[in-house]
This record gives structure tokens, C-alpha cells and sequence, in this order.
């Protein structure tokens, strides 16, 4: 291990650029919308925990509390960065009513408070630790933005009555929570109060996962559903509920730091090569089957019926800062900016108010519509955004996820200053204001101001890049290239962006004689609204050549090339012919897709040989 | 119509070459080895019908005595041929228990007599009518190969007491079978016998279907599944359960020329259009799904998880011959030598032992055995050939189905001969004896010696031949060259057997930049055993040449070829490059694959464009 220590958003403001436009977005329209939409579903009614003799009509759900908690902590994260009266005064009222229902043990779920009593802690896949878990992330998101310590204290009494429960008295019916998350909620909950029972309480339960028989198999006798199949010491490959994987894999990662334990680490080591280099898509989505919401096995990467859940890719980021955290390495980073610019924009409309939950590599309208017509029922993610789920945990944790977009921009480690990310930024840190300015990701001119007081500055240099120039001598060491300076210094680094084409490993089969396009971090994908419908028909060029449009929509480029299409002939079966028309191809960043109407969509593209 | 009669195979001796051969595993491998493990699994215990309480451990299925009426009609067909002591005197055992246990209305069922007595005629999908036709075709086949009539005549009265249940009382608890087939049978019944009564039962149920509120639909509330979704007379496409769909097809096909009925049969010429040129396999296959093992909709044909049974090919080719009764058009001969050649063929194994019941254009055992290991419960094709399945109609389908090959043959117009399909046979009509010698499919020499009395022959020039040759003048008409002739006369045919690649049309997206390879009427595929896996990683060259070589154990030439194949990098995504080697390629027709064990294999293959 090698530690290094994350610079939290709170001491950086996005001042300009991509990342700015959509933390305004963030702010002015999808916070809302959220809000709008959790409340026309009573998920904040539900806070109050009234009979439902007195609410006829709805009841509340076994999720909707980890809905408002990652709302919560989004519009926490939010008012860090500045004042919003409409949604301080929307989270407070939750808040409010929270503490209000709140029982005098310190429990609080609405779910089980208005409709199962007498099943407390008692079922292990109903998210009630879950959801105790977000409710203390929002906690200690609202205590740093406000210094208020009501909401964190109710959760403190919370994360007290769990640690009686589960480890004074052992009276729950399960050890570990069907789904983690409190785990690393604890871990933060710990590092806000320096409460060591907290993290006595995170270790506890990972090191009960897949260690204790009390803990039964919750999915389809399938233990790895929720990383139950061994100690999580000894896993080495990502398994089962891809959401679940990942924020537990996050704790594991926070305790190996906590704890100095090298087994952990490097459990985590593997699981993460594991995770990337066998089993993620090109975009960083995660999850390859809806059966489970699950990893499957190396290479099974199918991009039609790819489950690749929005909150799978966020959770990956959390995982991969904390490994950055134990060793600064851009393979971690790299992943990072994967997701950040394709596996989960892509859930977001661009207009901020609609979602997916799944996003997948392939979509067909023509499949999509006729299997639902003839009723065999294979199933397909949709095939546009919607602005609520049944179980809309996506949304909200964009909230959260683009609010405090800032923290996977540097990370410091004594006078080392680790600069991870790209986007303008001022930074405040004990040592003076870090000044990062850029265009990127629509060029690669980065010019960095590291104050005085750090001695040397380790800048990522992506692993997209093949070319790139930096003003000061350096040395590379696991992607970073490391300088030595002295006094307020300025970095200028400039990141040769150029269009390239992507293959997959042949064991990828459905991917083999395919490329997928990049151009620095964005991943790209062609529609039929810009390219016609039969796509499968389009060839890329042999050596194609791209222009570059400013797409204002999109806030990233788009490409277009020169492409070469099957002529459609009658008839099911006829001769071969190699007759292709040229045609024009336009690609739009994949985070764009499906922002025009249901419209046939590939990522991975034939190309001639 | 334009109405033709079929040369029954009864008057047909196959002599020599590939369908001599076949006939003879038949008989000597397959029909006692599909008795063997009847056997094992009580099949032909059940037909004494006794009381469960007299054999513990086993129960009768709801669809073993159609199992055991196949297996009955195929021996009668081989018996036709020739003495068969050991086959006959087995056969006989059956028919004997089959009559002991025949009820004094005439009732036979193994399963209801013993497990659901009050159930008769109650539950519209447990294939009670099925069996009931499935044996009636084994009584008319019987007395045809023995002439001796307790076997007809006891069916008979079973065919009389279905009329008394379902016309004259209507007391059944529905009108139609769920599973057809007893309508074919009738027509068989009525041939055989000359009474109305059988006729009228059949055209009652053809006119019933899709046409009555008392049928429930019986999966899944889909009733497309038992093409109850429309009248018969009103469909115009290929839908639900594929064998059951095939065999409600023939029997309009026969009623259509029985009727002389328009409307069936133009009804049967779009649907006959709609699976052929929309929703077939290109080895004949039909079924894209095993939810309801049935048809989805156009151009869905996916290659890895067909359904493709081996029955619905066997039941294509009685459709095909029906509708070549109707109008002599090489359309449905083409498509019956599509069937035999592959799709049909693909179901039994070289050796003759074992059994396909799906026959999918792809397998990838990787693929298969991980999603096993790991239960997400993709339904999959299984990779090798069994003896015997839970369900087991397709092996003694195939027993009869090879015995009676000779069908295809020829048929009669007045004094037109229609010569369809090409084997060495001797042929005795009334006219005089039809002698065919050729090497077929091995290559494309035919010579069909024509007795005096035919003043025409029409000779099949399939649609995979673009050239050909004929020793007298003719004139080309739907797929056939009509040649006058007078007096015995020895027609010289010479079909141009050459390699031809196939595609796909482009709405079958996933086949699109793919081919497949035929040689005359054999579809061929690539196997790892010969190959390597990653099968998909191979492009065929932009012209590729191929040398044949014969292969003993296939009974037809296997191809070879030099083909690229991409080099594997390691890592899940890397810079696209064309760098490829060079391979050489080994084809199999695709009716022998998996005949070394498990092995990855395809059919649609890449090509350089």
C-alpha cells in the first residue's frame, strides 16, 4: 500500500467547462425533478411513517428511504458548493420528519415502521440496513454542509442501536445486509464523529460476509448474488448484484486503508482486475445480465441485454478512488474517467430531467417491440429515459454523483500533489489554491497552478493518450507522470486527443471483427435517427477519417466520417455480394443516445478489414 | 390449383448412395435403438395400461403413445420394404397391448386410463387427440405393410367414438386439440378406409380452430401458440408452437385438395410464404424460440439460441408435399431439400444412435457451460446428441420419416411425371417401372429412365443451381423443365454442383457482413474440432476457393479453404488492427456437427468484404 489522501469537493469549486454546465444542470433541473417526482410517488410522504389507515391509496416500499437519503446527500452537496433556499428548505422538511418519526431506540424505516413492525432486522434482502446506511451518508453529507449536527447525531443513535442489535446482542436474523452499502456509510459516519465503534461495526460485518451460516442465500440459492460465496478476503473476481458488489468492494477498500490489512487490498487488487479487465463494457457499465442484476464470467459481455445499471457505474468510481487512495496508479483513475464520461451520462438525459436505469451497448427498436407483441418475453432495457423508476435509486444518486463530481480531481499524499482529472477548477487546500484550466475534454490544453508548498505533482496521463507534451521534466510511474517543483509552479500539460478505434478481446465473441470509437475519454455510438435503421449493415472505412462538429446539445464533439453500407437486397437468403454504397456516418457521444425518441443504437460497429 | 398425386414410397426402392445408406442405419441402428430406450423408460410397458399400484416408480406421460405411434408407423414403413422378424414381431407385441387395452368405446390412452380417468376429453393441452392421430397413422401404416386390418379397424373405432365425443354429443371440455395433428390423421383414416365420417371430423376440427369460445388458450394466454388466434382460412403467417403449426398447416393442405377449397389454400400459400421467406433457418430450421418452442416474428432468427426442432422440419416437408399436391411449384421441392439435407438431417446423429432436438446455428460450450456454473438460466441448446429425451418425439419421427423418404420422390399428373427429389430408386407404377441412378448429392449426373406411357416429365432444377444441362429440349416453368417425351425415354440431367455463399437479408441483423457456405444442397458449418475455438474471430477470403474432399463417415464431400483469422491480444480493449493470419479452414455439413463431442461451432461465418 501506498497511501494517499482524496481532497474532498468541498474545497473545490468546477468554475468553467463541461463538468460546470452540468452541475448547473444538476442543480437546476434534475435536484428538482427528482424532488418532484419522489413526491408525487409519496416516498416523502412516507418519511412521516403514518398509518396507512390514513394514506389510502399508496403504501411505502422497502427501498424509498435510501431514494431520499442519496437525495438528501446530493442537495447536501449541493448547498456545500452555495446557497439554494428551494431545496434547503425541501431537505429540511425531510429531515424534520425523519427525526420526528424517528423511535425512541433511534430506528427509523418507514417501510417496516408502517407495514412490518414485527419483522424488524429480520429479512436480509429488504434494504433496511441499506437504508440506514444512505440515511448516514446524508447525515454526515448535511453535518459538513450545514455544521448542523441534529440529523447526524439522529444517525449516530441509529448506527448505535444497529451496533446493539447486531453485535452486543446478536438478536437480528441475519448477520450481514442482503444489500451493502452500510458498510462504507459507517466508515464515514466514523470518520465524521471519531467514533471508533462505527468502524469497529464496518469491519464487523466485513468480516462476517460469506463467513457465518445465519446468513442464508437471498437470490435463487446463489450465494454470490450478494458476495456471500466466501469471506470477502478471499474473493478475487467481481460476482453477483453488480450495485451490491461494488459498495461492498468500496468498504473493503475503505477498511484496508482504515486498517492498514493487506488482505484486504489485496483481495481488492484482484477484484478490480477482475472487474475491469474481464468484465466491464467499453462504456465502464457494469452488470451483464438482468437475472440478477448481475456480473456472469470473463468475457460475457453481451451488449443488447447488457444490464450495465447507472448506479453500477457510479458505485465502480467510488471503488476505484478508494484503490487510488491505497496506491496512486491510473489504471484506477483511468476507469474513473470511463465512467464518468460514458457509463454514467449516459443515465442522465441531457435535459436533466429523465433517466436509465440499464444502459446498454445495442438497442433495437424492431427486436424491442415485436418480442413484446408475440409475448415471448426476453427482457430488454428500455429504450428511452423515464423521469421515476419503481425503484429509482439511479436519480438520486446522480444527484449525489454529479455534485460532488470534484472529489476524483486530486488526492495528496505529504508534499505529492496527485492530479487525477481534468476540468477547471479552483481548489483550496492548507497550502493555497489549486488552479486547474481546460477545455477538456473537447481539447487537451491543461494548465495546472500548484501553489507553493507541494513539492512535486503527479498528473494522469490517461491511458486513452498515446501523445502528450508537458512544460517541466518528469518521470511515468503507473501512468502518472511525477515533477519536481518549487514554489507556486505552472504545469502545462497538453493531451494529444485523437479518434481511435477500439477492439475487444476475441473472447468478447459477439464484438470480434468490430471496433468501437473513442475520442479521448468519450466513447461513441451511431443512431438510426442520424445513420437510417440496420445498422449491423454499416462498415467503418478500412483507415476512416473523422471530422470533428461542436455538438452545443451534447457539450462534446461529435464525429463524422465516410462509411460504407450492405446494399438491402429481397428475399431471406441470397447470393453474397460484396456491393456496399458510401455513405455518410455520423457519430454522437454514447452518453447522447436515445436523447431524440426510441431510435436504433450500436456501440460496437463492423468495420472492413 | 393445379393438383398433382404423390408416388407413394411404397412403390419406391431406394437402391443405392447416400439415401440407400441412411435407410439401412435405420433399420438396422436406429429403430432398435429408439425401441432400446422406449424400453428402458417404459414406454411400451405403458400400453398395457395397468394400475400404477402394479409398477411403482415410473408413471405414463401424456404423450408417450404418440412416442410409441411413431416408432410403430416407422417399423410398418421399414416392413413395407422388406422382413424385419425381430422388428415385426416387437411392433406386433405393441399393437397387441395397445388393442388389450383399447376400452369397449374404443378409447385408447395409457396415461388417462391410468392416471386421469375422470380427465378424458377434459384438458384441452395434454395431447390426448394428438396421440390418438399419431396412432391412427401408425394403423394406416400397418395395414398397408401387413395388410391385415385389427390394427386400422380397432383405431377406427377410436377415430368413430372422438366423432360420437366431439360432433355428435359435444360433451369434450373443448373443440380442438391443443396440439394437432389428429386432423392430418383423419385424412390418412378417410383414405385408407373410404368413410366420410373421418373426413368430416377433420374438415369439423380445421374449422373449428380459431373459430370457437370454448377453446382456452393453453400458453401463457398467447393463443398464437396454438394458432387459435384467427380462423385457419383467415391466416397469413407462420405462428406459435412450430410442429403444432406445421401439422395443422398439412392438414389444411389436404383438405384444401380434398374440398377443393380456395380459401385454404391460398390461406396455405401465405403462411408457406411467410415461413419460408421470413421466418426459416437457412438449414430449414424453424422455431427462433423455446418460449413455447414456437415462431416469433419476421427475420428473428437467431443463430445461438434457436429452437429449430427437429420435428418441425420433419412437419415442414409434409407441409411442402402437401402444397406440391396443390400446385407443382420447386418452391416447396426446394424447401423440402433444404429440410432433408440440414435441418432434419442435424437432428440424428452419424452412428445413428443419437438425437438432436434443437438444432441451433451456433454453440459456443463456453458460453453454455459458465452460464451453468453460475445459474443465470439462459435457456440453451444442448451440445451433443442423447439417446432418448423426457420428451422424445423427435427420434421415432425421424425413424419414420427415413423410411419413407422415397415420398418425396415423385408425383403424378395424368400423364405427367414430376420428378422432385434425386436418389438412386426403381420406381413401379402403373405405367411401368421408374428407374433413377445417380451419386447425388456427391455430384450432379442424373439419370431418370422413364417408362412408355408418361408423355411428359417435369424434372426439379433445385433453386441452388444457376446451370444445368438436359439431353432433351424443355421449357422451364416454376422451378421445373417440362420435356415432352414419347415412349421409354432416358433423361439426362446434369446439375452444376458448386460452392455458393449465401447472406442473409440485412433485417436479420446478426447475421449481416456474414455468409454461409452451401455445396449443391448442403449447408455446411466450421467446428472447433477441425478449427480452433473462437470461431467467430475467422474471416472467409473476399473470393474464396475451395477443394472437397470426400468424407466417408458424412457420406458427402466436407470443403476446405484458406481463410484469415484475427490474432488474440490480451487485454478486454485495445487499438483496433487489421493484423491477421492466414489459416487453412475446414467445412462439415452442417447436418453432421457435434458428432465428436461438445465443440463451438457456426454456421454464418465472416467475410472479408
Amino acid at each position: 500500500m501506498n497511501v494517499t489522501n482524496q481532497i474532498s469537493f468541498e474545497q473545490t469549486r468546477i468554475t468553467d467547462g463541461f463538468w460546470a454546465k452540468k452541475q448547473k444542470l444538476n442543480e437546476e433541473v434534475t435536484a428538482k425533478a427528482v424532488y418532484d417526482r419522489f413526491s408525487d410517488t409519496h416516498r416523502f410522504d412516507a418519511l412521516s411513517c403514518k398509518p396507512l389507515s390514513e394514506h389510502p391509496g399508496w403504501e411505502p416500499h422497502i427501498f424509498w428511504d435510501s431514494d431520499i437519503a442519496k437525495w438528501l446527500e446530493g442537495v447536501a452537496y449541493i448547498l456545500t458548493m452555495h446557497e439554494n433556499e428551494e431545496l434547503r428548505t425541501l431537505a429540511e422538511k425531510a429531515i424534520s420528519d425523519i427525526l420526528n418519526a424517528q423511535t425512541q431506540e433511534g430506528y427509523f424505516n418507514s417501510y417496516y415502521q408502517v407495514k412490518e413492525q414485527e419483522n424488524r432486522f429480520r429479512i436480509r434482502n429488504n434494504h433496511e440496513l441499506y437504508c440506514a446506511g444512505h440515511l448516514m451518508e446524508a447525515a454526515v453529507a448535511h453535518y459538513k454542509a450545514t455544521g448542523e449536527r441534529y440529523f447526524l447525531d439522529a444517525m449516530c443513535r441509529y448506527a448505535d442501536y444497529i451496533y446493539q442489535i447486531f453485535v452486543t446482542e446478536q438478536s437480528a436474523e441475519f448477520v450481514t445486509c442482503g444489500h451493502p452499502e452500510i458498510e462504507l456509510a459507517l466508515v464515514r459516519l466514523y470518520d465524521a464523529t471519531g467514533t471508533e465503534k462505527y468502524l469497529e461495526l464496518a469491519n464487523f460485518f466485513v468480516d462476517q460476509r460469506g463467513n457465518n451460516k445465519k446468513d442464508a442465500a437471498i437470490y435463487d440459492d446463489e450465494p454470490r448474488y450478494a458476495q456471500d460465496h466466501l469471506p470477502l478476503r478471499e474473493q478475487t473476481t467481481a460476482e453477483g448484484h453488480s450495485v451490491r458488489a461494488m459498495y461492498i468492494y468500496s468498504a473493503m477498500a475503505d477498511l484496508a486503508k482504515k486498517n492498514a490489512d493487506e488482505a484486504l487490498f489485496m483481495a481488492c487488487k484482484k477484484i478490480f482486475e477482475n472487474a475491469t479487465q474481464k468484465r466491464m463494457y467499453i462504456t465502464g457499465a457494469l452488470g451483464s445480465t438482468h437475472i440478477g442484476e448481475a456480473f456472469t464470467f470473463d468475457y460475457d459481455l453481451p451488449n443488447r441485454t447488457a444490464y450495465a445499471e447507472t448506479c453500477a457505474s457510479i458505485a465502480m468510481t467510488f471503488f476505484a478512488q478508494r484503490m487510488l487512495a491505497l496506491e496512486p496508479d491510473a489504471k484506477y483513475s483511468d476507469v474513473i474517467e470511463r465512467d464518468l464520461y460514458n457509463g454514467i451520462l449516459s443515465g442522465w438525459s441531457l435535459d436533466g430531467k429523465s433517466f436509465f436505469y440499464e444502459n446498454p451497448l445495442e438497442i433495437d427498436p424492431y427486436l424491442a417491440n415485436r418480442i413484446t407483441a408475440t409475448k415471448t418475453k426476453e427482457h430488454l432495457p428500455i429504450m428511452e429515459r423515464v423521469e421515476v423508476f419503481d425503484c429509482s435509486c439511479c436519480p438520486p444518486n446522480l444527484v449525489r454523483f454529479i455534485a460532488s463530481v470534484g472529489n476524483f480531481l486530486y488526492s495528496e499524499q505529504e508534499e505529492t500533489l496527485f492530479v487525477h482529472q481534468y476540468m477547471s477548477a479552483e481548489t483550496k487546500t492548507e497550502k493555497g489554491t489549486i488552479v486547474q484550466e481546460t477545455n477538456y475534454p473537447n481539447d487537451g490544453v491543461i494548465t495546472i497552478t500548484v501553489p507553493d508548498g507541494y513539492r512535486r505533482a503527479a498528473v494522469r496521463i490517461p491511458g486513452w493518450c498515446r501523445e502528450f507534451s508537458l512544460n517541466l521534466p518528469y518521470e511515468m510511474k503507473n501512468g502518472y507522470a511525477y515533477i519536481n517543483i518549487s514554489g507556486e509552479t505552472q504545469i502545462q500539460l497538453t493531451l494529444e486527443l485523437e479518434v481511435r478505434l477500439y477492439a475487444s478481446n476475441l473472447q468478447v465473441q459477439e464484438n470480434a471483427g468490430k471496433v468501437a470509437v473513442g475520442y479521448g475519454p468519450i466513447i461513441y455510438c451511431i443512431e438510426e435517427k442520424d445513420n437510417g435503421p440496420l445498422l449491423k449493415s454499416i462498415y467503418l472505412e478500412k483507415k476512416p477519417e473523422f471530422k470533428r462538429e461542436y455538438c452545443e446539445v451534447c457539450g462534446v464533439q461529435i464525429l463524422k466520417t465516410r462509411a460504407k453500407r450492405l446494399i438491402p437486397q429481397d428475399g431471406l437468403y441470397y447470393d453474397a455480394e460484396d456491393a456496399m454504397e458510401e455513405i455518410p456516418l455520423t457519430l454522437i457521444p454514447y452518453f447522447a443516445f436515445a436523447n431524440r425518441g426510441a431510435s436504433e443504437m450500436i456501440v460496437w460497429i463492423h468495420k472492413l478489414m
